[in-house]
């Protein structure tokens, strides 16, 4: 008789949009929420006893009402919140909550913000990971599908995909710090790039401990026009989707 | 014996990097070029005859050397040269090019410009189809992919995408009407406000002869928290991808 | 002031699953459908006048209580109940019902057929437009996503992906037809493979008045193995997916 | 300063076609491959010295060299003689192989077996992850991607994805285990189901010692057409994509 040796459960995908209506300015939270819960759940699998089962419909509603009451101002202790709703369940012994956060930008009308339109900008996305037990609560903040190109500099032009790990206050700092170090830094390898990257990040932000990079190198070739006597000088490329080189680090600051 | 009654052959997603490397600034422009030719093509296909064929391979290799040729200053006026190209081959009645411009935004460091570093915004993109034949040249420009929002002064909240036609230098002026008309435009149907957008966008720009418009309408549903003890005075709300209302038209200037 | 040259609107990728549940088997239809409608709905766009409209959740209600009446033994059979019930409303002139029909395959358990249990087979699906107007009705029964390949015997290698035009009830007769003569065909170029399985389908199904084939080209490149010493007889290839080729042809029944 | 805690790179997405060209039948192997490196590089990320670093172009060509002279038979000793040849590289600590097979089938054409031509059934993928460094080597063999169905016998119908871990050689027999358990099993919930199927899975082959299944449980709705004058007597639904329900667990045989 084989035995349950993990298991884990919860809804996913969530989508709750959350509008907060000021006397003036309208402001919008667009949340892709995954919830999943660790536990002493076995009975449920092996003996078809569904008592301990919180239901995941019951996980979606939780989303939504928690939605209405909190003002979610940041996305990390609006999961940090949920985290602790689900981990005060009998039964549950870890939660984890992932959540990627939509942008949405304010209009601008006639040179001025518009108070209640918006546009999607696309391209990056916030990212946050909350694990609560026992031990306590571990919070991973990223940052996802930021992709940069640069022309000249590097020995290898690279298209960077960043993914970090930090507190949640110093958002912009961070992605400030690595776009910037990307743009200046003087490449001998993709991987120079990402430790120099990792380097100003934890520089730029005191409480963060660790940051992990994970960047896809989509490759762009010279094409060979010298059989249509033309020359190509670094002018002309072929963007390609794959194969890719991928560099993935952590960096970590020492003990003081 | 059957005959055949229409064909159409070319290449597609000819993806196209150009890095334009000046003494200060270097500048980008990043398309994916499809090429379809009709014309009497007939015996390749009934007779297996390829000798009026241009093969797909060489028009890959004129886009990428046409690509360093010319200064794609304007994605309109490089694919009118292609179609001129390919309409003057023997054999081709009509050359049909369409074009996609994928965005790079120059990235900024320590408050200015960088020379050459540059990040992907995502969000919507520049489209152009050209198609050459006997009776002249027709140009159909395109904005796609651009997601909106309002949260108040709608019968239809409502996430347009937009696509329109008119010349290619006016993009703009066009893009801010139709976005300015969708902040401020106080909405009995999602059609009205599709109206006033072609409305105003017609009127932002004196060369466009009419503007088509497809508007997906991206359903938010009002979660019911009744259940759970709280109200929801349009706060918390369940975004769905499908369905989704779809409301298509084309606003034409009355000729005068 | 510019005049509304053209409008259309309706919903779309409504998701209906019905079950059909026999003494003994249970049966499944999986459908997605979009209804779109034209017709006297300028004051709609122009005047804000929402009286002629017909709701797009009434539209999607219909479908599900449809589905619910009809046995949808035949996709097309119910799909044209759907046209003429649009087509019957004030102010429609011309309705135009597309689905798009997801496959299941029954289980096999110890040898039979299981009564209750299905998987999902991916690969092509069968497609139908149905477009009912004043002039009557028009059908399109279409296959998608059939992906071939052949390692000898063609000129070019080739990855179609056809779409074609017929009456519903001939369906596995059309594609058995279309399969074989890609499978049999001494090809000199795709584009006369393609003029091939067109006739072999028309000849296959008498009551087809055209059939249109859109075979994208996805290329397969010979490695150079020539730099490690080795040489490579046809043997390994990297599979690309841009760009690719694309042919289309419309292949029409003579009037006899 | 900060330290380099963990570093990997490689090249993803490696896309090999092999043709295996017998005196009667061609056969088809159809793989994209990921090449993962661990090992001695810190020097690459924080001196900028590329000396121990294997280049990901190096990686692409191995696999592209490897595939000429092995007949991949099986995917699974494919990937290890990729894993043996990187991890001998000096420097390399570390190599993981991650490969996913594209199936296709042979087309029959007037009832037999065609020797050359082949559709792409869409469906299940098999995957295989190889891990070796000093201690050994880890096989992790998976199914990724079966969607299967059941329409009573359940008190959550449900939509499960599967991936397991297992020998290669077993892979029929336990794709039949966990398909044979879904359809018979009567299910007081998905759980019970999940450990069910994963119990049959080990019967079924002796050489597995454990089992991980990944089933996320997509949604159908019953549609309520009570407003329509209609019953609904568990026949129309409809088919939800997300939020969906998420289960998780690893069974495992134990040591006797």
């Amino acid at each position: 008789m084989p035995i349950l040796s993990w298991n884990r459960y919860g809804k996913s995908r969530i989508r709750v949009v959350k509008v907060r209506r000021g006397p003036g300015l309208h402001n919008l939270v667009d949340l892709t929420i995954d919830v999943q819960l660790e536990g002493a759940f076995d009975a449920v699998y092996v003996d078809g006893d569904n008592t301990p089962c919180v239901a995941t419909d019951t996980m979606k509603n939780t989303v939504y009402a928690m939605a209405r009451t909190d003002p979610i101002d940041h996305v990390e202790t609006f999961a940090c919140r949920l985290a602790d709703h689900f981990v005060g369940k009998p039964a549950v012994s870890r939660a984890r909550i992932s959540a990627v956060e939509h942008r949405w930008d304010r209009l601008s009308v006639a040179g001025g913000p518009h108070p209640h339109a918006f546009a999607q900008p696309g391209g990056e996305q916030w990212t946050a990971v909350i694990t609560r037990d026992g031990k306590g609560t571990d919070i991973v903040s990223g940052l996802t599908n930021l992709v940069v190109l640069k022309t000249t500099d590097s020995a290898f032009s690279g298209f960077p995909r960043d993914e970090y790990t930090t507190l949640p206050v110093a958002d912009d700092r961070i992605r400030e710090a690595l776009v910037e170090t990307f743009a200046k830094h003087m490449s001998r390898s993709l991987q120079e790039t990402l430790y120099a990257m990792g380097e100003a990040a934890l520089a730029a932000c005191a409480d963060a401990t660790e940051i992990t990079l994970t960047m896809p190198n989509r490759h762009h070739l010279l094409v060979d026009l010298e059989p249509f006597g033309l020359d190509n000088p670094k002018e002309v490329f072929v963007a390609t989707d794959q194969p890719f080189g991928l560099m993935e680090a952590t960096i970590r600051r020492l003990p003081t």
